[in-house]
């Protein structure tokens, strides 16, 4: 390869990596201010993170091309290969905590017009937990640190059994008092919500493992939700 | 290239072919038993669609690695690389739709323990047009066929409708009837799974017309369920 074309696709790679940096940081800022919204009750920021959510759509979109650009400039060696491919699937999965955080702020306007239901502070919790393995992954990711990332996969399961732990506390206050039923049943979706950011730090867990080994990570994913499957009444709150 | 590399290539592309038609199939498989074990109310059949889901995520596996080893081995031409691409994208949503339809089945096994709930038919109504939008998305995908992904990506609108009369439906009968609270939160969940499966055929759609033509779709994503975050009340079924 000539120099020219090398330096030509030095640049390309710069252009793509600063891409991917300021598409991280805007996900993560529009998962914090969703959060944020949420727990203050604050419409106006809600509306915010919905109305800035086309920017991150736009930033995958480019990031797409910038990928296929490189890939058909150059012939990658395959580590090469794989950090673009790892690229263009961690910025899908930013794409979907960017929908997800999109999503809680839609709800976080409904939710807002009623009285506080009693799971409020559970969900918060759950937020922010979400929010940190966020950061923690996007920060593994960054230094390639496959320990960091590891530690972030295997703490799914914190965030799982929250999630649960929330999900039967909404239940009962739904049977337990009517009116809470529209807002229950939107908090119950944006713990869910928070359960899924969860799972795409896993998600790019997983990316950054492919990346650096070339393999899978081992033995079965920390993913899922099952005690939240049981049946709750509000005689029996002893969960099956 | 030298003619038995380029049969090797050929035929690295052939079994990734393969591999991604059989991917395709399961997944299509595994929606369709998980809507059927769901409007039968059928526990075991629910229960095959649980365990059968692992099959899905190591095709998807070994799907990104044939592409990197593609990759690796050949420098493809554009219309290749954008194929591979294509390839790598459309199996992540499939397995993400692979994802929901296990989702469905692990409530269904819950709702199936209670008195079927009112909103059963419309959500089985909803997961047979998922269905049918991931039949049509999956055969425009196979014939590269842009014209009927177009139809897809806009009938993604219909099911959103959908969604949202079935929402409130499920919304009225909790408040209605307290004892439907459990059965009708998974209702709403499973609901928005099938929401979500046209929302991943829009995506493939979105992935072929990229293929095809290099570019994204024009105009906004028809994906929203904007009036399911409406407040209902049951004196005052009006939605605002």
């Amino acid at each position: 390869m000539s120099s020219v074309a090398s330096r030509q696709n030095s640049d390309a790679l710069r252009l793509l990596n600063i891409e991917f940096s300021q598409m991280a940081a805007l996900v993560e800022t529009q998962l914090g201010e969703a959060i944020s919204a949420f727990e203050r009750r604050d419409v106006a920021a809600a509306q915010m993170v919905v109305k800035n959510d086309p920017r991150i759509d736009a930033m995958q979109h480019r990031i797409d091309a910038m990928v296929l650009k490189t890939l058909v400039e150059k012939a990658p060696d395959e580590q090469e290969l794989r950090g673009l491919l790892g690229t263009m699937k961690v910025a899908a999965e930013l794409e979907r905590i960017g929908d997800l955080a999109k999503n809680v702020a839609k709800r976080t306007q409904v939710v807002s017009r009623e009285n506080p239901p009693r799971a409020h502070g559970g969900v918060a919790r759950m937020g922010r937990a979400s929010m940190r393995q966020i950061s923690d992954i996007l920060n593994a990711y960054s230094a390639r640190n496959l320990e960091a990332a590891k530690a972030v996969w295997g703490g799914d399961d914190d965030l799982d059994e929250l999630y649960n732990s929330v999900f039967k506390e909404i239940m009962l206050a739904m049977m337990e008092d009517s009116r809470q039923i529209t807002a229950g049943t939107h908090l119950a979706f944006i713990a869910k919500n928070f359960e899924r950011v969860g799972d795409h730090a896993t998600n790019i867990a997983e990316v950054l493992h492919f990346l650096v080994t070339g393999s899978q990570f081992g033995g079965a994913r920390p993913k899922g939700d099952d005690t939240s499957m049981a049946i709750i009444s509000p005689k029996n709150s002893n969960v099956e």
